[in-house]
C-alpha cells in the first residue's frame, strides 16, 4: 500500500546548536519510497549521514534561532501481514556478527537484571511464539498512559510502574526478548492508523534469519508501519538528538494510507 | 509455647570500630522474655539504647580485634495463629501519629514507583485480604535464592529479578502494601522452624489498630516467630550495623521450641 | 524576631482523597507561636496527627473537588545566630535512642553509596566543621536550577547532575552528613528572605546533643527560619501528602519579619 | 615492539551453555600480529564471527563440563607514545556516521546525566586537553579498589563511590567525555606492564579524525597495549559472555615484552 506522510517540527534554538534529525524513511526491500523531500526554513547546513547499521538517513543540522524542518514521503509498503507465529530463533553461533549486539543489554533495556524473571514467565514457548506471548504478556500488564515516562525512564522503571507510550513497551519488550536470547532491537516509525498521530516506536526481532516488527502496544499494525532508523533502543533512534537546549513550538504527524497496494 | 534462642556471632574488626547490636528478643505482650543473656568476648563497652519505635535493645559496642557476640534467650510466645483474612484497613485519619510514616517509602521499598502495578494487580481485595493476596502473589512470582541479592537490593530490584532471600520477599510485601494504602513495616525475627537457621526478616502491616506479621517466604510460620526489632526497612533492623570494616568469622543461630504452651 | 506567614494552596481533586497537610509552625523553644491558624474551603474534616518525632502538627484532610488551605501565623523565632563552627560530634554510643535512624540512608539519601567519597573529601575536618566544609563544597559543585529535578530524584542522581533545588540540596548534605558519622535529618520551613517566596527544605545535624540548621543554597539565613517538619528526607516532610491525584490551581507563600524581637 | 600473550581460561559449565569468547588480538595498523593460536580443550566446536565495529574477532562456542582456553600470540605494537595534548574534536557534522553512536549513552555510560557536571567541571579545555583533564580528575579522585564493583556497577555508581576498577575508570571516563560533545568508546586489552597481570579495559576518544587511547587509571601506559576488542561499554567487549551458569576454575594472563622495537 502507498502511505503519504507530512511531518512539521517546529524548534526555537537559544544558540547555534548541532541537531542529529532521524525522519527519513528507510530505503529496503519492504518499504519502496516513491519520492521524499526534507525542507528546513530558514535553510540552514545540512550534513547527511547514515542512520545506526547503515540504515536510513540522518542530518547534521547546524540549528539556531526559530526553525522548521518539514518531512513530506510517499512510501510504498510491500511486507505483507507480519505474522510471528511458528517462527523460529536460530542457533546463537549462526547469528551474524552485526545482530549479536542485540542480545546484550543497552542503555534503557536492561535485559540481564530481567533473565531470571523472562525465563521462567515466557519459557512456555519459543521464538515467535515466545514473543507473541511477552507482547501479550506486555499489552495486558501495561497501561498505555501518557505523560507517565519521560526520555530517563528506563525498562526496569516502566516494569514496576506498569505504565508507559509506545517507547517504553518497546523498551520492555525488547528486554524480555533479549533476556530469553532472541536478539531484539528499537525502531522508529510513521503508522498510518496511530491515533493520536505521532511518531511511532516498536520493536524489531531477529528470528528464521531476518527482522521482524512487533508492537506490545496494540495502536497500530506494523503491516504498514514505515521504519525510520533501528539501534538498541531509544538513544539511536530519536527523530531529533538535540545537542543543547531547544523549545518545541510546534510538531505535527500526518501519516495516511492514500491507495492500497494494487492486487 | 518456650522457645530457646542461641546466637554466636564472630568477627575480625580491623581497627576500633562502633557497631550497633540487635539481636535481643523484643519484650512485649505476646512475646514474653523468660531470661536472657547477651555477652561479648573479650569484654567491650557495651551501651544500652531504645530499638526504633522504642521496641527491642540496641547495643552500642565498641569493638576491636577478633570478638564474639553470643546471645542466650528463653521466650514465651503467646499470640496465637496469625490469620488476616478478613481483618480491616482503618481510615487513615484514624492511624496513629507514629504509624503515618509506615505508608511512606524508604531506602529499599520505593512504594511510590508502585503504586500503579500494585493498585491494579491487588485490586481485588481489602485490608488483610489483600495483604494475603499480596503474600500469595509474591510466594508464587518468586524465587527463593541464596546469594541472588546483596545488602544494596531494593524492592525494585527485586521486582525485577523476582529472586531473593526472606530480607527482599518482605521489602517488596511491604513496598506493595504501602502502596494499596496499608501500614508496613520490617520485623527481624528468630524462627524456631527456619531451615537453614539463621535470622530471619518478615513485614508487619497495621490492619484492625494493631500490627500483624506476615511471611511471604512461607519457611516458618510467624505464629512461633521471635521478634527483635522493627522499623522501615532492613537499614532499621540490621542485627549487626558496622560503622567500618569487619570480617565474619562464625555466625550460628539456633531457634527451638522447647515446650508447647499449657493448654 | 516576629515572623509572620501566610501561605495559601488551592488544588482541585477528582475525587474524594485522603491528604496529609504539614504547614503548621513547629512549637518549639526557639520558636514561639503567637498565633496561627489554619482554615479549609469549603470546610472539611481536619483530623490531627503530630509530625514527624512528635514535632510539629500533622492533618489529615477528606479532600475532594476545589479545595483551598491557608494558614496564617506569626511566630517569634529567638534561636539567635546559628554557628557550627567548633561544634562536636558527640561519640556514637552517646546518641539519644531517636537519633541513631539519622545515622542511617534513607529513601532519597543513600548515605551508604557515597561513604568512600565523602570520608576521603571531607576528611580533613570534624563535627560543625566538617558540616560547613560540606555545605560549602556542595555550594560551589552545585547549580541551583528550578525545574532541573522531580519529585522521583534521589541524592546519587543531584550528585550526578550537580543540579538541584533546595528539597535536593538538603538531600546531598544529610546523605554526606550521614555517610561521615553525623546525624542529620530533613526540615520544612518558612524563610523570610527566600526569593522567589515558597516552602523552603533545609537540613538539621546533631552536633554538641542537639539539632542546628544548615542551609548548603545559602538562598535565606537560618537564623529566622521557621520549621514546619522534620524527617528523613522529603517523604517524611512534605507540606501535602496526596493520596490519589489532584492538580495544583495556586500556591501562594509570603513570610516576612514584621518586628524584631526586642532585646 | 613485541608483545607475547598467553592467557588461560578454566570454567565449568554445568550444562551445554552457548559462550562468545573475544580473547584474540585486533589485526590494525598500529598492531601487527605476528602470529597467534586460540586452542579449546577438551575440543569443541567454533564459529567465528566479527568482533564489534568489525574490528577483532569473536568465537561462539558450545561449551560444556570442564573447559580450557588458551590463547597465545605475538603482537609487534607499533602506534608510537600516544600523546592527546592539542588534538581536536572535530565538527560534529564531519563525524563519521558509525562514530555517531559514540556520543550517546550506553548501558553503563550514562552520559545524559553527566552533562551538567561535565560542562562546567571540564570546560575550561577542549579536545585532547579536555580528554586529559578528565583523565586526570578520575585518577586524582577515584580509588582504585578490586573487590569494589561487579558486573552491574554503572558509571553512575562509580560516580557516587568514587571507587572501582579498571572497567569503571574506563565508563567514567567515557561518560564524561561523550557529556562534553566527544564520541568515546571501551576498548579489552592486553597490558604488558599491568599488575597483577589481568585482561585490561581502558577507553578511547575520536579527535582529529580518528580514535586514540586513553586510560585513567595509570596502572599502564596505552603505547603498547594490544587491543582485542572494541565498543560502547563493558557490553560489547567482554572476554567471556556466558549464556547460562559457569564457574570460574583457574585464570592466567600472562603478557610480556619480548623485544624492543627495532630503532
Amino acid at each position: 500500500m502507498r502511505v503519504k506522510i507530512e511531518a512539521v517540527l517546529s524548534y526555537h534554538f537559544f544558540a547555534p546548536t548541532d541537531v542529529v534529525l532521524a525522519v527519513e524513511a528507510i530505503r529496503s526491500d519492504d518499504q519502496f519510497v516513491v519520492s521524499d523531500c526534507l525542507a528546513v526554513a530558514p535553510p540552514c547546513q545540512l550534513t547527511r549521514a547514515d542512520g545506526p547499521e547503515g540504515l536510513g538517513r540522518r542530518q547534521w543540522m547546524a540549528a539556531n534561532g526559530e526553525m522548521t524542518v518539514t518531512y513530506d514521503g510517499l512510501v510504498d509498503v510491500t511486507r505483507g501481514p507480519v505474522d510471528l507465529s511458528g517462527l523460529l530463533v536460530p542457533p546463537r553461533r549462526d547469528l551474524p556478527s552485526d545482530v549479536i549486539a542485540y542480545l546484550f543489554p543497552s542503555r534503557y533495556c536492561q535485559s540481564d537484571q530481567f533473565a531470571p524473571f523472562a525465563q521462567r514467565e515466557f519459557g512456555g514457548a519459543q521464538g515467535g511464539d515466545q514473543v507473541l506471548m511477552i507482547a501479550d504478556w506486555i499489552y495486558r500488564k501495561f497501561e498505555y498512559f501518557p505523560g507517565s515516562s519521560n526520555e530517563t525512564t528506563t525498562a526496569a522503571d516502566s516494569f514496576v510502574s506498569r505504565q508507559g507510550v509506545c517507547r517504553d513497551y518497546a523498551h520492555v519488550l525488547i528486554s524480555f526478548a533479549r533476556a530469553v536470547g532472541i536478539p531484539a532491537r528499537m525502531v522508529s516509525a510513521y503508522a498510518p492508523d496511530l491515533q493520536p498521530p505521532d511518531f511511532h516506536a516498536v520493536a524489531e526481532v531477529w528470528l528464521n534469519g531476518s527482522w521482524h516488527l512487533v508492537d506490545a502496544t496494540r495502536l497500530a499494525p506494523v503491516d504498514n508501519l514505515v521504519r525510520i532508523a533501528v539501534g538498541r533502543d531509544a538513544t539511536d533512534i530519536s527523530f531529533m538528538t538535540i545537542f543543547g537546549m531547544a523549545e518545541l513550538r510546534d510538531q505535527r504527524v500526518a501519516v495516511s494510507v492514500v491507495e492500497p497496494v494494487p492486487t
